[in-house]
C-alpha cells in the first residue's frame, strides 16, 4: 500500500534538516533518462540529454520547452536544475519525495503541481500510483516522473504532428494538457472499478466466499487510495485558476474550468462507488444469513421429521412382558401406517410455514 | 448503468485533443431531427428542417426561436452550428459528450445549461437518463437531445396556442420553461418511486426473499443515480440566478426562484427516500433474523420433547437380564404415562416462555 | 403520507403553464369560510363574510385587519384575493399547492410564509399536518387554511379581550403569534413523541415481536417528516429577521429572535429523537440476538444431557450373544447410577460455564 | 430525562401571550433565597435579603453587586426584579422557563446568559440539570438558580478571602468567574463518565448481558444530553468575546479566550466518548455473537461425536435373524472399539478445525 | 487513557482562581532540568543550568537563544520566567496543566504553541503523550517538555554543527524546526500502525478470537486520541501563517507553509487508517458468521446423514411378532444397503448444494 510507504519515508528522511535532498521511494531506473521537446507554432525539436547541463541552453528560447525527467533518484540531477532555474530547496525536496498529496504551490516565480499518475497493473490487478511533479515557467514546463512509461504519449503525438491548438498555445496550455491526460487515465481506472464492481456483484449473490470479503475488502482500501489522489485535484485546480501569477492565460483558463468539471465528475464517481462497495458488505452479510438460514431449515426439517419418528420406534423396541400391539397380527404394518402419516402431517406444516 | 457509460466515453476520447468532437453515447437515431419554433406575442412558426443550415435564417429575426435537435450524433450538424453561433469547442465537446453532470456555464455570449432528462421506463422497469443541453442567446433558444420523444410537448402546445404568459415573455422564459419541465419530470419519478418504497415495504414483511435484497440493492443504485442528477441542479439554478450576463430578465428570475423551491423539495424527497431505503435494509434483515427465530423455535420444541422420551424408550430397549419394570403387569402403560407427563411439563414450560 | 402526495401534486400540475391555479390537496370543505378580524388598540370587530369581495373595504382602513380563509379548493376566491391584493400569479400557486416545503419570500410589497401546522390525530394515532399560507401586508394579515380547525384560538381570544400586548401592537406581531403558535404546537408533537419514545423502548426490551419493529419504523418515517416541515423553520425566521421590506418593527424583532431560540430547541429535540430511535432498531437487533442465544442454550442442555444417555441405553440395548454385563445381577442399577453420573458432570459444566 | 420536561413546560405554556411570567419546572424551594455580595478592592459585604427590594438599593453603587437568588418558582419576585432593572418580557420569560438550550443574547443594556449547571447525583446515578441565568450590567451581576447548592461556593471564598485577583476586578470578571465554575462541573462530569465508560468496557468483555444493553443506552442518552448542554457554549462563548457591548473589558477577554479553549476541550472529550460508547455497542452484539458460537460449538461436538455412536449401537439392536456379528465371541468388544476409534477421529477432526 | 488524565487534572484544579499555578500531571523528573543553547551564524554555545536565572542575562544578547527546561513540576521555575518575560498567568497555566489540546495563541509580545510529541513505547505497546509548549520571542524560544527525552536531539546536532540553514535563520525558524520534528514524529507513529493494522487484517481472516476484538478497540482508541491531537495543527498552523505579530520572516513563512502540507498528510492518513480500522469490525463480525456457517454445516451433515439412519435402525429394533423382514435370509445386508443408499443420496444432495 502507498500509505506506509509515505510514513516510511518520512520516518526515514526524519532528523534531516528540511530542504535536505535525498530519494525517497523504490529506485526504479538505473539511470534518469531526460528528454527535451521543444516547439512553437513554426519549428518543433526532440532530443534525448545525455547531461541534465545540455537543457540549460533552451532557457533563454523563447519557444515552449518541455523538460521531462523519468527517474529522480539521482538527486544531483534535481539539483542542478534547482539551481538553474531558480527552485526553492522545499519544492526539490518535494519532488523527490514521492506518495505526496496531490497540490498546487504558487512560487513566486513558477507554479509547482504534484500529481498522482493512475495506472492498472493487469498483472498485479491493482492501481499503480506514480508521482508527477509538473513546474512551469514563462517559457517552460519541466516534469519529474518516477519511471519511464507514462500517459503523455498522445500529447507528444499531437505536438510532433501539430493536431490540435497544443502548437499554438503557450506553456500553461502544455501544463494544462499534461493534467488533463492525468485526469483522462483517472476515468479508464474508473471504468475498470465499475467492471470490477459489477462483476463483484454478480458474484456476491451467485457465489459469496470469504475470498469474497478480502476483495470487497481490497475494493475499499483501493477506494480510499483513489479517493486521497482525487480530491484534492479539486482544490488544486481552482487553486490555478485563481493564481495571480500572470502564468496562465486567459484564453487556458477556460479549459481549466473545463478539467475542474472532469474532475468533479471524477470526484462523483468516486462516491458513488464507495457507496456501492460499503453497500456490498451489508449484502454480503445478508447473503450469509440467507445461506445459514437455508442450511438451519434443512436440519429442522429432517430432525423434525426423523425425531419423532425414531421416538415411535424406540418405543416398540421397549422390551415390557405385557405389550399388546407387539402381538397384533398387522402391528408392524399399522405403525407404518401411523409414521407416514406424522411424517407427511409434518410435511404439511412446513409447506405452510413455506420452510419447504 | 449510466456511470461506467460515463467513464467509458471518456476513456474513449482520452489521447484526443480537449475540444475535438467525437460523439460519446449510443447511436440512437439514424439521422438528427431538426426543429425550429419561431413566435413573438403575434406571429407563430414551427417547421422541420431537413438541413440545419436553414435554421441559421432565422439568427437575424428579433423573435424568439427556439431550435431543437434530436440525435447529437451527427457531430458535422453540431460544428455547423457551433462556428454559426458562435459556441467554443469545450461547449460543442460537453454537447456531444452525454452521460454528463448537470452543470452552467456563463459563456460570454450565451448561457450554457445541460441538464438530465429522466424518464421511467415501464419495460425495463427502470430509470431512463437521457442529456438535454440548452444554450440560450439574446433571440434564440438551442436544446440538444440525444433521441427523440422529450417532456417539452405541453411546452409546445402551449406556445402553440398562446396559453399562458409563454408567446409574451423572451427567450429566458422559454428556458425556463424547458428546464421546468424537466424538473417537473423529476416529480413524476419521485412519485413511481414513492409507490415502488410503499409496495417494498410491505412486501419486506409479508414476504421477504433473496430477491427483495436485489430489489432494495438495485433501488439504492437508482437512488444514488437520481441524486447525482439531482444535486448539482441547486448549484446550477442559484448560479443561473446570480449571472450577471444581462439575459435574464428581472420577471424571469421570480420564475428561477421558484423552479429552485421545486428543486430543493426534490432534493429533500430523494434524501428522504435515501434514508427510507437505508431503514429497508435494517428491517430485511432483521425480518430474517426473525424467520430463523422462528424456524429455531420449532426445532427446539420438537426435539426438547421427543429426545427425552427417546430415552426413556432406548432404557427400555436395554436387554438387562434383571430389570423388574419389564415385569410389570402394567409396566408398558405406566411408561406412557410417564412419556405423556413429561412431555405436558415440556409444553408448559414453552408456553411460560412464551416459545409458543 | 405526505411526500407521495406533494409528488403526484406535481405530477398532475406537470405540464400546465407555472401560475395556473389549480388547486393540489384534498377537498376537506364544501365551501370556503372566511372570517375577518379587525382591531386596533381601542376598536375590535369579528365578522364571518361570505362573499370573499366583502372583506375588501378593510383594505383602506388603517386598523389590523386578519383575513383567515378556511379552505382553499376554490381557486376563484384565491383569483380574487390575489388581483385585489397584487399578488404573482406564482405566490397563488404556492398558496393552492399544498405539501409545501416551508418557505419564506419577500415580496416587494408583501411578505409571504408558508408553515406546516402539525397535529396530533388521536384516532389514526399520527400526525396530520395542514399547510398554513400567510401574507403580511402594510395594514393586513391574510390567513389561508386547508381545512377548519387550527391552533389559532388562543390569538382570537387575546384579540377579543385584550390581553397581552397584541391589540397594541401591529401586523407584524400578529403574523409573529400566528407563527408562534404553530411552532408550540409542535412542542405538544414532540411531548407525544417523547412518551411514545419511552413507551417503546420499555416495550423493546420487556415484550419486541415483528410489530414493535413495524412501530419503530412508522416513528422513524414520522421523524423523517418531522424534521422536513421543522428544519426549513430555522432558514425561514433568519429570513424574515434579516428582510428589509420594513414591514417588521424593531420591537417586533425580538421575539422573532425568540421564536427563532424554540425553533432552534425544536429542531435539538428531533434531532435526539432521531438518535433513540436509530438507537432503538440496534437494540431490537440484540434482543432478538439475546433470545434467539437463550433457545439455543436450551437446546444445547437437552440435547447434551440426553444424547449421551440415549447412547448409553442403546449400548445395552445391542443383542450381541456375549455381553457380559447384562448378566450382572445389578447391572440394571448401575447403569442408571452412571448415567445419572454423567448427567451430574454436563449440569455442573453448564453451571460453570453460566449457561444455566 | 429533561428533554420530555422541556417540551411539557412548553405545551403547558402554549396559548398563552408571549412574555407571560409562569414558572415552568418543578417547585424545589418554598421560598427563593436572595443573598447578595457586594464588593470592591476594598469593601466587602455579604447579606441575605428577606426582600428582593433590598438589594435595590446597591444599584446606585459603583460596587461589583452580585446578586445570587436560589428558587425562582415565586414570579412576583422575578417581576420585580425585571422592572427594576429593566428587563424585557422575553428574557424573564427566559428565566423562569428551566431546560433552556444555552444561549447568549445581548440586550442593550445587559448581558444575558443561560447555562446549564450539571452535577451528579450519587444517589440516582445520573446527570442532574440545574438552569443557571446570568444577568450582567454595568455594575451588577444578577444569577438565578432552581435551588439551593451550587459549583460557585468557591469563588464565594475568593472574594471574600480577596484571593486571586476576582477583587480587583470588574463585574464582567465576576461573570467569566461564574460561567469558569459551570464549566469546571462539566470537567468532573467527563470524568465520571470516563470511568463509568473504563468500567462497561470491562464488564463488557467479562460478562455481557441484557443489563448491559440498557446501561449501554442510558450512556448514550446522557451523552446526548451533555451534548446539548455543551455545544451551545461553542458559539455562546465567542458571541460574548465578539460582543460590543462595552461591558466586557479587554483584560477579561484574555479570560474568555482561555474559557472557549476549555469548552472545546469538552467538546472534544464529549465526541470521543460518543464514539467510544458506539463503538461499545457494536462489541456487545460481537460478543453475543462469540458466546452463541461457543454454545453452538458444544452442541456440534456433542452431537457429532454421539449420533453416529448411537447409530452403531442401534445397527446392533435390530433383531434380524442372520446377523453374523452378534454370534462372535468378541462381537461386543470389537464394536467398542470400532466406536472409540469412530470417536477419536472425530476429537481430532474438531481439535484441526480449532473448534476445542 | 489520556483523557481521563485532563478530566482528573481539571477537576483538581476546580475552584481554583484562573491563573493559580499549580502542576497537573505526574512528576517524572526530581528536579526540572535547565539547558540554554545560544547562537548565530558565527558562535555557539550549550550550557546546562543549575539555576532558572543564570538563562536571564540572554535576553539582552542579539542572538538566538533556545531555553529547553525538562520536567515542569517546580512551579516555581516556570513562575521566575513568567515574570522574567512578561508572560500571562493563564499562559503559564497553559504550560503546567499537561493533556493540552494543541493550540496556537497570539499573545502581543511573543507567540504561544502548545504541542502533544507523540512517542511508542515498545514497552506498553502503547503511545505516550508529552506536551511540548513552546514560546517565541523576538529573540528566544522557550520549550517546556514534561521529562527528559525528546525527539529534538538532531535539531540541537544541527545547531552544534552548523548544518543546514538553521545557524543562518532566527527563531521563527527554530521554532519551525521543533514543530516539524515533533510533526515528523507523528509520520514515524503512523508507520507503526500501518504495519499494525497490516498484521491485524492477516490476523483477522487467519485466526480471529475475542483477543482481537480487544486489540481492534484498542487500535480505535488509539485513533481516537491520535486524531485528537493531530486536527488541531491544521488550525494551529495556518494560525501561525495568518499571525501579524512580527515576529515570523517572510522566508520562514515557506517553511511553514512545507509543515502544513506534512500535517494535511498526517491527517489524511489518520483518516485512512480510521476507515481501515472501522471496516476491521465489519470483517471481523463477517469472519464470525462465516465460521458459525461452518459449524451449522458440519453439524446439520452428520445430523441430516445419521438422523434416518438410524430412525431405519431403530425400526428393525422394534419387537413386533410379525415382521417379515427380520426372518429374511439377507434382510441384514439388505438393510445396509439401504442405509448405505440413503447416505449417498444425501452426500450428492450436500454437494450439489455446495455445502461440502
Amino acid at each position: 500500500m502507498r500509505n506506509s510507504r509515505q510514513t516510511k519515508k518520512h520516518s526515514k528522511a526524519a532528523g534531516l534538516p528540511p530542504g535536505t535532498l535525498i530519494y525517497i521511494g523504490d529506485k526504479k531506473l538505473e539511470k534518469p533518462r531526460i528528454t527535451v521537446i521543444d516547439y512553437d507554432e513554426q519549428s518543433f525539436q526532440e532530443k534525448q540529454l545525455p547531461k541534465i547541463e545540455d537543457c540549460f541552453e533552451f532557457k533563454a528560447k523563447p519557444t515552449v520547452t518541455w523538460i521531462n525527467i523519468d527517474g529522480i533518484h539521482d538527486t544531483e540531477v534535481i539539483e542542478k536544475i534547482g539551481s538553474h532555474y531558480d527552485l526553492h530547496a522545499l519544492t526539490l525536496e518535494d519532488i523527490l519525495t514521492t506518495g505526496q498529496r496531490p497540490k498546487f504551490e504558487d512560487l513566486e516565480k513558477h507554479l509547482f503541481i504534484v500529481l498522482n499518475m493512475l495506472s492498472f497493473s493487469d498483472e498485479k490487478q491493482q492501481i499503480q500510483a506514480e508521482q508527477v511533479s509538473i513546474i512551469l515557467g514563462p517559457n517552460f514546463v519541466i516534469s519529474f516522473q518516477e519511471s519511464i512509461g507514462d500517459v503523455f504519449e498522445p500529447i507528444r503525438d499531437r505536438i510532433r504532428n501539430a493536431k490540435g491548438r497544443i502548437r499554438k498555445m503557450g506553456c500553461d496550455y502544455l501544463m494544462y494538457s499534461l493534467m488533463d491526460a492525468v485526469v483522462d487515465g483517472y476515468f479508464s481506472i474508473l471504468e475498470r472499478f465499475g467492471e470490477k464492481i459489477e462483476l463483484m456483484e454478480e458474484e456476491l449473490v451467485a457465489s459469496a466466499n470469504e475470498q469474497t470479503l478480502k476483495r470487497i475488502h481490497q475494493l475499499k482500501r483501493e477506494m480510499i487510495f483513489l479517493r486521497k489522489s482525487v480530491w484534492p485535484l479539486r482544490e488544486l485546480i481552482s487553486g490555478l485558476e485563481r493564481s495571480e501569477s500572470g502564468l496562465i492565460a486567459e484564453s487556458t483558463a477556460v479549459y481549466l474550468r473545463d478539467l475542474y468539471d472532469h474532475t468533479i465528475q471524477v470526484i462523483d464517481t468516486v462516491e458513488s462507488f464507495r457507496d456501492m462497495v460499503s453497500g456490498m458488505l451489508d449484502i454480503y452479510l445478508s447473503v450469509l444469513s440467507n445461506r445459514m438460514n437455508a442450511v438451519m431449515k434443512v436440519l429442522t426439517i429432517i430432525a423434525t421429521i426423523f425425531i419423532p419418528l425414531t421416538f415411535i420406534a424406540g418405543v416398540y423396541g421397549m422390551n415390557f412382558k405385557y405389550m399388546p400391539e407387539l402381538e397384533w397380527k398387522f402391528g408392524y404394518e399399522v405403525i407404518w401406517v401411523v409414521m407416514l402419516i406424522v411424517a407427511v402431517i409434518m410435511l404439511i406444516y412446513f409447506k405452510r410455514k413455506k420452510w419447504l
